[in-house]
């Protein structure tokens, strides 16, 4: 396999900055879960593979493929474990969501990437399609976040935009989990809607809560003020969307 | 408020291993969220709570309340924001069950602290008092378990054992989730039982399995493999133990 050059390292290290990825339209998965997942679901768009195995065979063209011995690999990946093995990949461009079918889930401020990869993963495990967002949630191609979608995002399309306007012709059939809402056990599951869930630490901003026609509660049953928003959109999904 | 002593500071540092919060019976709570649950919760375990404002008063014993210059505290603490407060508490000794009363988690190897402390949060929005886990599973003192519990560690007590010896008299009452179960919509609530999840890339354990007796499946939809352990552990218990 061929030696990767100091140019594309420093390319790499760059897409750990979301200015990069943008300016790019790259992003940098890594380890062999998120590789294979990569190499699966859309193997053209994949740039650059990078090994720290010099006999590893990927089903890619060989001048897509490069080695780097795994100290320099270690250095240049994020993972705590130590990266073998990287992916820089072209980012697919999404056609936005005009109207429903089925469910789709907006996020609201989402700031935490590990929680945004978690809903990502969640929203495949229940087949949901689209996930939109507000401007200021998470970065999907945060490394954080990918790693916690676990490869559902090559299979859930993530869009962002401004969320109130967007969400306005829908409003019927917008649902959120509130702690004044109706209990969850009274409203039963429906073919079709848009689950709203807002950041962990605000909740859902008042702009777009005023556009909410349908809110819930998730009974608890003690002191406890709230559940971690991934946990919450699992439980969701499960009452309404399957 | 008087200046914290360098032991102090040395102690407090020792803190973030396992083997001396372990020996010491103490562990350490940052922020003022989790500072706080634990003044209303646990005051007279309190050993020592440093803080970086100079002016700020607390309902504690002077004589348990530090000063320590804001850059200092930074480093000594863990949070990526910048840690402004922090208390040292005593371990609580915990009587373990023996018998059941309602539902209780048992936790085979879960490694993420942060699912760990997810978990003991959601345990407590649904009233559940009691976690026991194998003794792999991550410690519940760790910074990143304390934190992602939001202070619920304060309200739900977690024991470590060794989990097949103490599951086996609860056989009949054990459930958990596996690919291959039942639909979960056609298993009905229950007044008790105990939910058993297993760690993130293992699963439970071959012994501990074998030893459950109701097992569930929650319906997936994609080529998705799982839900990450905490989201499984909320739909699990809003469909159980409500």
């Amino acid at each position: 396999v061929q030696q990767i050059s100091n140019n594309n390292i420093k390319r790499i290290r760059s897409l750990q900055l979301k200015k990069f990825r943008d300016e790019l339209e790259l992003f940098v998965v890594e380890g062999y879960k998120m590789v294979d997942e990569a190499i699966s679901s859309c193997p053209d768009a994949i740039q650059i593979l990078v090994c720290s195995e010099e006999n590893a065979r990927f089903n890619l063209p060989e001048n897509r493929c490069f080695y780097l011995a795994p100290q320099a690999l270690k250095k240049l990946g994020s993972q705590s474990s130590g990266t073998k093995i990287l992916a820089v990949i072209k980012k697919k461009k999404h056609v936005f969501p005009s109207q429903l079918d089925g469910w789709m889930i907006a996020l609201d401020g989402i700031q935490d990437p590990g929680n945004l990869g978690t809903i990502i993963r969640t929203a495949d495990w229940f087949g949901i399609k689209d996930i939109v967002c507000s401007e200021d949630t998470a970065d999907v191609f945060n490394s954080k976040c990918l790693q916690a979608s676990m490869g559902s995002v090559f299979r859930v399309r993530v869009h962002t935009t401004s969320l109130a306007t967007w969400l306005q012709p829908f409003a019927p059939q917008t649902f959120a989990a509130v702690l004044d809402g109706t209990d969850i056990f009274s409203v039963k599951k429906q073919p079709e809607g848009i689950l709203v869930l807002g950041s962990e630490g605000q909740g859902i901003r008042h702009d777009v809560q005023e556009i909410i026609t349908q809110k819930v509660r998730i009974p608890g049953h003690s002191k406890c003020e709230s559940l971690n928003v991934a946990v919450s959109a699992g439980i969701l999904m499960q009452h309404f969307c399957v």
